[in-house]
């Protein structure tokens, strides 16, 4: 392993973070339980914008909304110990550390942009562009990290 | 069964909510997810305001406004049908609907409270009084209405 993989599996994985979590199974069901919740309402949003669900100005905001916030948490809980038990991830989440942190970045980034997009959406159609877009990130970053069920 | 337990029932576990899921399943693992993802953040705010965890001011607003958020999900999530499975849920969630969603309720507030002291905190004192109040009303909630493990 390299210096600046070191570097990244550091701040990934070790520090204030891994503290955070009573052990490495804690740790499994908080991301579970935030990748769950988050993905539940971003699939209420890819409904609107499919014209599976009927379009919902304010849900759409307070789905995006909570995606958003929901985005934020999972990645602190890849802690050292975690990629046993009950866990799809897959090892190289924590052999390509960097790799993992720029996936779950791209992500958060699409999700802010997708967030934007949902606060001034007035049509179902408003919401296609931002969804595919982050839907393309959730598949781009699953393909590589988590073992097909 | 009365006519306002009915009209509860109605409110707690059908409509657009019950729409919102794709199947019992899906429900229990979205209220299961909210449920440990708030516990998680919950935990902290306590482990500091007990002193187990040193006190850091925008952690104990950030784990609070967490709490608040995620405090309104889950209760949309006890649907029909979802008493089954991996749920811990006692039948009295469906049997007692008022019941259910006044001790929800007053969870709810107690959160509203704790999210406001924790904004405001500036020592772990600060948050001792607030937090003890919300676990009340988890510990109350679980007692009546969550099997033992």
């Amino acid at each position: 392993m390299k210096t600046w993989s070191l570097a990244a599996a550091a701040l990934l994985a070790c520090g204030p973070a891994a503290a955070q979590f009573k052990s490495p199974d804690d740790a499994v069901e908080y991301r579970q339980g935030a990748l769950a919740v988050m993905g539940h309402h971003f699939g209420r949003i890819g409904a609107m914008a499919s014209g599976k669900a009927p379009f919902d100005a304010k849900a759409a905001q307070a789905d995006a909304d909570l995606v958003l916030t929901l985005s934020r948490l999972p990645w602190s809980a890849f802690v050292e110990g975690s990629d046993k038990g009950d866990t799809s991830a897959k090892p190289e989440v924590w052999s390509q550390p960097d790799k993992f942190k720029a996936a779950s970045a791209k992500f958060q980034d699409a999700v802010v942009k997708l967030s934007a997009t949902a606060a001034k959406a007035t049509r179902a159609d408003d919401l296609k562009a931002a969804f595919g877009a982050t839907a393309d990130t959730c598949k781009s970053c699953h393909d590589d990290f988590r073992k097909k069920h």
